[in-house]
């Protein structure tokens, strides 16, 4: 077996895109994990970090390695998988950090393979690592993360995705304040049953909001972007939410919403400029309260995660 | 004011078109009612039923009534309605029958008055109807028959509309047993909450359906024709329903479930010939029930309520 590496990047994903809980996420352009992936003869698994950014030193905490056994599990053979960290979105920001880890380790794996699995296979590997930190087995982060563009999940026995073309005029606006929030206590603080006239608003809203991306009705999009489930409940981990949202209204959004569990927001616009503007709006309302803030602007990003150099 | 009449043909519908329960409807081809509208000096409603079917005597608890009042009140004007019932689906079926008369009506009366009204403003007034029989105002009947084709309900405040493109080879079988649900039993069997993971399953299947049509993926639309949340409660009013349903799948149906509140059921194929044949397992079942039945192979009608004559 011989010793080479190859390197991948994924990118950051914005799961739930406002309704579409556990269902759908979209990738973004330009920020995202880098990881370096080589194998040689044994039998395990090394993670060596050479990001800026923490993470566990424990290699069973740590998100990649269940993805990399799912991976090595189907492939059918041993070997000591050493998996290097170079680049890292700051975990917990509510913008797939984990998720990109295990596309890219996943991804980066196939490469050197020579491709024995399909994208839509990658994703189920990469499922694993979120199962660890969430406990739950979701695909709205890495699903995007691996395929690109926007990605809807039917169902998840058997996994059953759906890309969505994207308008070209798409821009999204995010935000990461350094504040914590946990995926599993953001989970664990949402309703165990909802009232049934609430679900039906919400897929009401599901099936708007892929008819829009389906259709390319922009104003259809932001119409469906209501979340009646799911952000009245996360939204009090978020220093003045209400307050950001109608500011964020105000200054042209067309929509704006939690990015997954949190405590990422993102907002949706038709024009660069906008875009620009509502990260102005985003960055002085953590500034002002003295909360660290990273704001991206990206399109959707139309292809996954991918091997460079 | 001249005393002429419209007579106007509206069809009958398929509500929730499984997973999507109060979202979603479509327009039967072929099957409907047709009502004659005239008005004259006065102020009031006159409904004369020369159908085959007995239909309230008493105005006020005939659906045309609060659609009639509703298109009256936003014109602006008074007058004597006589609207004469010409040819009904049996009232009960599940397949919009009090849909189609309120649809019919106020195309008519919208014709006689020189089209004031949009088709959208036509299908709220319409919702009026509904409201009468069932308590709640939904649209998932009365949206198809004024509209036609396959429509999504995105929300109700203000009523969203989505005309969904419907795939060439989509055909719909559906059998009406001649037995008793009335809606609002039928709404009262269901839950008032569900879990949040029978929810997050069925915005799934919400969206997956509407990906289906909108991208003409007719495996997609069978495949998301899943309804984990109304269907349970439901299918114990239909004799033998978990039978028919895997008698249906044997011969070759995509899908089937139980059409708006019930009795009918609807099965989805891809060709007359399969479309024919589900129809002679639904006559079939309900004959060896010993239950009269009728039963309506159909393409979507793509267009809504019309004039006819």
């Amino acid at each position: 077996m011989k010793n080479k590496s190859v390197k991948a990047f994924a990118p950051a994903s914005v799961a739930n895109m406002s309704c579409g809980f556990d269902v759908m996420g979209m990738a973004l352009d330009g920020v995202g994990d880098t990881v370096e992936v080589s194998m040689s003869e044994g039998d395990g698994i090394k993670i060596e970090n050479k990001s800026d950014v923490s993470l566990p030193t424990d290699v069973e905490k740590n998100v990649i390695t269940p993805a990399v056994r799912a991976f090595m599990q189907a492939l059918g053979k041993k070997a000591m998988v050493e998996v290097t960290v170079l680049k890292k979105i700051l975990p917990g920001s509510g913008i797939g950090s984990s998720a990109a880890s295990s596309a890219a380790a996943v991804v980066a794996l196939n490469a050197l393979c020579d491709y024995p699995f399909s994208p839509e296979k990658l994703v189920e590997f990469a499922m694993e690592g979120e199962c660890l930190i969430s406990g739950t087995r979701h695909a709205d982060n890495v699903a995007p993360a691996i395929l690109g563009g926007v990605v809807f999940m039917r169902g998840y026995e058997p996994l059953d995705m759906v890309k969505l073309p994207v308008p070209e005029h798409f821009w999204c606006t995010v935000v990461h304040p350094h504040i914590t929030v946990n995926t599993a206590d953001a989970r664990a603080v949402l309703p165990k049953e909802i009232p049934m006239r609430k679900a039906v608003t919400q897929w009401g809203n599901v099936g708007g909001l892929v008819a829009g991306f389906a259709m390319g009705d922009m104003d259809l999009i932001a119409r469906s972007m209501v979340d009646v489930v799911v952000e009245p409940y996360r939204k009090g981990f978020i220093p003045e939410y209400d307050d950001l949202k109608e500011k964020l209204a105000m200054a042209g959004a067309m929509a704006s919403n939690i990015s997954g569990s949190g405590p990422s927001v993102f907002a949706v616009s038709q024009s660069k400029e906008k875009a620009h503007l509502l990260s102005e709006v985003m960055r002085r309302h953590f500034d002002a309260l003295g909360i660290k803030n990273d704001v991206y602007v990206s399109h959707v990003m139309p292809h996954g995660a991918r091997v460079v150099e």
